[in-house]
C-alpha cells in the first residue's frame, strides 16, 4: 500500500491551509473532506476578518480557497475518515471500504455542536455507530435506524436499505428528503438510545422506535472517537503551541483544537500543523538513514 | 489622558488581523508601526502559503492588507513606542515625546535576527541606548556613534546630529545613505561595545571609534527589552495557546511569539490576541460595574 507523508482529515479552512503548506514542502500528502470544502463556510453571511480579504460571502471565500488549491493541485478525496489507528510509526485511516496509510496525520475536522443522545456513549460499538455502510453488513435483515445530521446521510441511508430488513431515517435538517421509497421517514426527535449490552430501540419524544442499530451521521464525530487514544481538553483535542497531540506524528488544528473559532485562526494552526508535521517526518527519514 | 482599550505594537500581519478583529468587537484600538506595514512583507519575492491568496509578491500583499485596513477605517500610528510599563490596571507606553495609556496590550513587533553585540547587554542604559532621539539630549556637545539597521535609522541621525558635537553613522544594510554632510559614515563592522561602566568606544573591525554614546536602530527591540517583567522563552515571548503571556493583560502574536515565521500562522494568532484581550477587557468593565 501506497504510505503518504501526511493524511489531513477536514477540508475546512484549518485542513486547507494544512494542505496548502505540506506541498509547498514537497510532502506527499492526501486531503479527505468534502468538494464544498465546509459546511460553515458556506454558512457565513459576510466575513470581514481574514487579514486582506473582506467583504465576502462564505460562498466568495470558498472560491478563493478552491481557486488556490486548483493553483495548486491539489485535490480533496471527498470521503469520511471513519477511524484512525496509531500503528507505532505509522498511521492507519479507515474509510468506508478502504484503507490508508501516512506517517503523520493532522485533524482539521471541526466541532459538531451537537450533543451526545442519552445511551450514545453507553452503547457505542454495541448496535450504535457512525458509519453506516462500514457496519451494514452486520445488520443485513435487521432493522436499523439512521439518525442523519446532514443530507449526505441520505446516501448511506440508501445504501444500508438495499441489506437492512427495514430501515427508520430521522432527519435533523431542514432540507427535503429524497430517499428510497422502503425507507420509513420519521419526522420526529430522538431522545435516548435504549437497550443494556445491546441497542434494542430508540426513544423518540412522540414514542418508541424499535431497532436493532442506531447511526448517528453528522459532519464530524468527535475527535476522541475518531483517533482512540487521543487526550481530547473539554470537547476539544488537547494541543501545544505547535499543533502537536499527546499522540507522537498526530497534530490538530482550528475548530477541533479549541475556541476561538475563526476562518484565519483556523488557517494559522493548519499551517503550524503543517509545519510541525514536516519537521517530525524530516526527522524520521533521517532517523532511518542513520540506522 | 485618552485611554485605550487594547494598544497593538507592530503592523506586520500579526498587529494586523488584531486590529481587525478587535475593531470587529467595537474596541477602542491603537495600532502602532510603520506605514509600510513590515519591511519583511516587503521583501519576499512570491508568497503562495498564505490560503485564499497566491502567486503574489510581498508587495501586493501589501496592497491588499492595505486596502482591508482602509476598508475598516483602522489607521496606523506611525512611531515606534520605546517602552512599556505595567501600571495595575492599565499600560503606560512611551513613545519619542508622548505617552500612550491603555487598558491592554498585544505586542506583533516581530523578531530582529541580529545578535546583540559584545557589551551591548552590559552598558544599556550607561551610554548604550535604542532610541537616539529620545536620549539625545543627554549628549549635547559630545561624540555619539548610531548603528543603523535600516534606512529609518537615518532620520534619527539626521535629527541628532543637530545637538551631538559629532556623529558617527555605520549602517548595516545595502541601501545608499543619504545624511546631512556633518554626519562621518563609517562602512566597517561593529565588533564590541568598549568601556567598563560607561560607553567610551566602539570598536570595529578595522579600528576603534571613541565616543560617548552608542545607539542600536533595528526594526525591533527585543520584546524582553520593550516591556521589563515579560517572561521569555529562549528569544521569544512565552505565551499559552490563548496568546496569553506572563503578564495580565498582556497578549503576544506572530514572529515575536515564536516559531514558524509565516504570514497566515501570525495573522491566526493576531487574531487569537485580539479576543483574548476582548474578553479580557469586558471582564474587567464587568467587574467594575459590579464593585
Ligand atoms: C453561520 C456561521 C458564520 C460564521 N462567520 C464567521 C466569520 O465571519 N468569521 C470567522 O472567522 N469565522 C466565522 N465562522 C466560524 C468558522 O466557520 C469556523 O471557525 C471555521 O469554519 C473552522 O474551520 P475548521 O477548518 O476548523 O473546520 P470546519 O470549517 O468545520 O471544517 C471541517 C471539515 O472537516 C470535515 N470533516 C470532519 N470530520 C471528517 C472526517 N472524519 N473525514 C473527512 N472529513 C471530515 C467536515 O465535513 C468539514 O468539511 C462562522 C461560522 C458559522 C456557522
Ligand atoms: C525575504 C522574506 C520572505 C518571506 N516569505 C514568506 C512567505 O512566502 N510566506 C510566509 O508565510 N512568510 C514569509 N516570510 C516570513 C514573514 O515575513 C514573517 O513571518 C511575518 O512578517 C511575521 O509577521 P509579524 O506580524 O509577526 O511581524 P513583522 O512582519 O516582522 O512586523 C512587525 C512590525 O512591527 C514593527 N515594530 C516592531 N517593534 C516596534 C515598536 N517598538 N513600535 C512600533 N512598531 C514596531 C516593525 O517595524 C514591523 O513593521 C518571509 C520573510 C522574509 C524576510
Amino acid at each position: 500500500m501506497d504510505r503518504y507523508d501526511i493524511a489531513i482529515i477536514g477540508s475546512g479552512p484549518a485542513g486547507l491551509s494544512a494542505a496548502i503548506n505540506a506541498v509547498i514542502r514537497n510532502k506527499k500528502v492526501i486531503l479527505f473532506g468534502s468538494d464544498n470544502l465546509s459546511n460553515k463556510l458556506l454558512k457565513a453571511p459576510k466575513i470581514n476578518n481574514y487579514l486582506g480579504i473582506y467583504d465576502v460571502s462564505g460562498k466568495e471565500l470558498k472560491e478563493k480557497f478552491l481557486e488556490h488549491l486548483k493553483y495548486m493541485n491539489i485535490e480533496i478525496k471527498n470521503e469520511k475518515v471513519n477511524s484512525v489507528y496509531s500503528m507505532g510509526d505509522y498511521f492507519a485511516l479507515s474509510l468506508n471500504q478502504k484503507m490508508y496509510e501516512a506517517t503523520s496525520i493532522i485533524i482539521a475536522s471541526g466541532v459538531e455542536f451537537s450533543k451526545p443522545l442519552n445511551g450514545e456513549d453507553e452503547l457505542l460499538g454495541k448496535g450504535v455507530g457512525y458509519c453506516a455502510t462500514c457496519d451494514a453488513p452486520l445488520y443485513k435483515g435487521k432493522t436499523v435506524a439512521i439518525v442523519g445530521y446532514t443530507k449526505e446521510a441520505e446516501e448511506e441511508a440508501n445504501y444500508v436499505s438495499e441489506l437492512a430488513g427495514k430501515l427508520y431515517y430521522i432527519p435533523m435538517y431542514k432540507d427535503k428528503v429524497s430517499l428510497k421509497e422502503v425507507i420509513e421517514v420519521v419526522e420526529d426527535k430522538p431522545i435516548s438510545i435504549l437497550g443494556k449490552d445491546k441497542v434494542s430501540g430508540l426513544q423518540m419524544s412522540k414514542g418508541e422506535i424499535n431497532t436493532d442499530a442506531v447511526f448517528i451521521i453528522k459532519d464530524s464525530v468527535s475527535p476522541g472517537k475518531l483517533v482512540p487514544g487521543l487526550l481530547m481538553n473539554g470537547e476539544h483535542i488537547a494541543v501545544d503551541i505547535d499543533m502537536k497531540t499527546n499522540i507522537e506524528g498526530c497534530f490538530a488544528a482550528g475548530d477541533c483544537a479549541g475556541r476561538p473559532y475563526q476562518y484565519i485562526k483556523s488557517a494559522g494552526q493548519g499551517q503550524i500543523a503543517a509545519l510541525s508535521a514536516v519537521s517530525y517526518i524530516d526527522k524520521i527519514k533521517l532517523n532511518k538513514k542513520i540506522i
